[in-house]
């Protein structure tokens, strides 16, 4: 009796692996009845609740991945550094695979997980994830997975983030202080939480000073660099342009500066800009760049840490686990008055 | 009669694993009475040439490593972009494995590839690897093998390298041409190929000029920001200070940058610098650096294509496909006269 499965419980039940799973780690998405009925059920039958733990003990690689859209960004180094001095403690190895912002590539990473190559994964979202069924499905089958910055809300597992609302809002409220009439906003994406994070925290500092947003000065930039100079340029010969921009990527930045420097724009002078960006070389940039600068170390760190609880007990409830660790502005002289 | 592998070989023939292995990979430790021998005593027996491939095919995981010394720096991350174009074309995974510039993480990462996890590996060595046993282990055992940048030139394997000597030649010949007398080099190896090389055409270009090279101008910097300043700040107090630094390493430009402006010195009016980077910001910095740009995705994907080929063929000699592709000097504000 000890080689019930959960995939027999819901047979006899008459739902979903997928139900019986979440209702065995008591997921918030099952109703408290049906998980009464599922885990009595699964007494009644002697199913073994740390199956699930031991089966998966045994096929341990004592490894786990981190899936990233790209390593060119100092936020994504860092937080490697953080879950690799989490993962080092644990003997555990580290895997880093890129999706390079591309939902098919994304996919294909996670199916190949489900060939056992990885104890748990971590995660930071792909901008053109149109879906999250590959995540969910992994998840489901027994592959703890814990997001961090680019979080995949819906989903019934951890989230690490920071406090992307507040630090839009932050960035926001700086330059309307400083002066700033017209603020433009820069993303790489409308379907990422903590994008739309972002740009609901700009918009609310705006309203809240009596600026309408306007769907104008919110743009939407891509992977290259040419293209983002040009986009930035022609926002910055509109006629009443942008006396102010937050980007909200760090590659952006580069863009921006290369932007006002061809039209003969002077930061802070003509136009102040704040940036979320975790380079290092801010402060010796022309002019030093103020900045969000985000808690990587400590959000890689912390979803280590998170992982690796989930894969010492695996039954408990992942989504208890999130916390959100916030940004510190960091004023320089690209934003000064 | 199929079924002879290289360990029944070597035993008939009264050698070593690995001398049998190299023989029949045409390599250059090998001496050609030796090699005529073995592939004599190969061919009589039956040994399908072959077989290793096949051998291999069978456990093909569809999936290279990349062992890398950091991720936060602009070479590796357009290096990994460089890999992965190439691994993309072919299908195959691309895993990154961070040694963090240690010896025994390099030597846990290597032996783990032991089981197969991965058909073949990209490398560039940490500074503090003491020997390569670790490597050519796994070389030796079938698992092909090809370095690019931090290269380990004693290994019978595929180097892709750019021009290191040349490059430190060319940044030292242009500072003295800028008019610097005492040229400081920032270094964080005394051990790493390139260092070295990077360091003897430094030398070289100094001596043309009648300047004798000082171990005093030599700084070996670490992992610490804060120790690197402060570093550079003893370095640029000493009496008849330095006029000229290059780093060859892209992180120690911050620091330089960072001492001269804590000790009141102007780039390039006091001290006139060149760095080895890849940093798509340098444009942008205060002053603009001038930079020894490196092929960084060139080199990457070149490195790729020399190990899907070996994958292919797994008894060409990788040695033959060792390539050098040149860095550029690329002059900017901080050098100018």
């Amino acid at each position: 009796m000890d080689n019930i499965t959960i995939k027999m419980l819901a047979e006899k039940l008459g739902t979903s692996v997928a139900t019986v799973s979440k209702a065995l780690r008591d997921s918030h998405e099952i109703s408290i009845e049906t998980k009464l009925r599922i885990k009595e059920m699964a007494k009644d039958l002697g199913y073994v609740p740390n199956l699930y733990a031991s089966s998966l003990k045994k096929r341990r690689s004592k490894t786990i991945a981190v899936v990233l859209p790209a390593v060119a960004d100092s936020f994504f180094s860092q937080a490697i550094n953080g879950i690799e001095s989490i993962a080092q403690e644990k003997g555990y190895h580290v895997l880093i695979y890129l999706s390079h912002e591309n939902f098919e590539k994304e996919q294909a990473i996670l199916k190949d997980f489900q060939s056992g190559r990885v104890d748990g994964v971590l995660m930071s979202i792909s901008s053109e994830s149109a879906s999250h069924q590959h995540i969910s499905k992994l998840h489901n089958n027994g592959t703890p997975i814990v997001f961090f910055d680019r979080c995949c809300e819906e989903m019934d597992t951890a989230q690490v983030a920071t406090n992307d609302f507040e630090s839009g809002y932050n960035a926001t409220q700086h330059l309307i202080v400083a002066g700033c009439e017209r603020i433009a906003l820069l993303t790489i994406s409308n379907s990422l939480s903590i994008s739309n994070k972002r740009m609901a925290g700009y918009e609310k500092a705006l309203l809240e000073h009596g600026i309408q947003p306007s769907p104008q000065d919110v743009l939407l930039c891509g992977a290259s660099e040419a293209e983002n100079i040009e986009l930035t340029k022609q926002l910055l010969k509109t006629k009443n342009r942008p006396d102010g921009i937050i980007s909200t990527v760090e590659k952006l930045a580069t863009s921006c500066y290369l932007a006002c420097k061809e039209l003969g724009l002077k930061i802070p002078g003509d136009v102040k800009m704040v940036c979320f960006s975790n380079l290092p070389a801010v402060s010796i940039l022309n002019p030093s760049l103020t900045t969000i600068t985000q808690p990587a170390f400590e959000m890689g760190a912390a979803a280590a840490t998170i992982l690796f609880k989930a894969l010492a007990k695996p039954t408990m409830n992942l989504k208890n686990e999130s916390v959100v660790i916030p940004s510190a502005l960091m004023i320089r002289d690209s934003s000064r008055n």
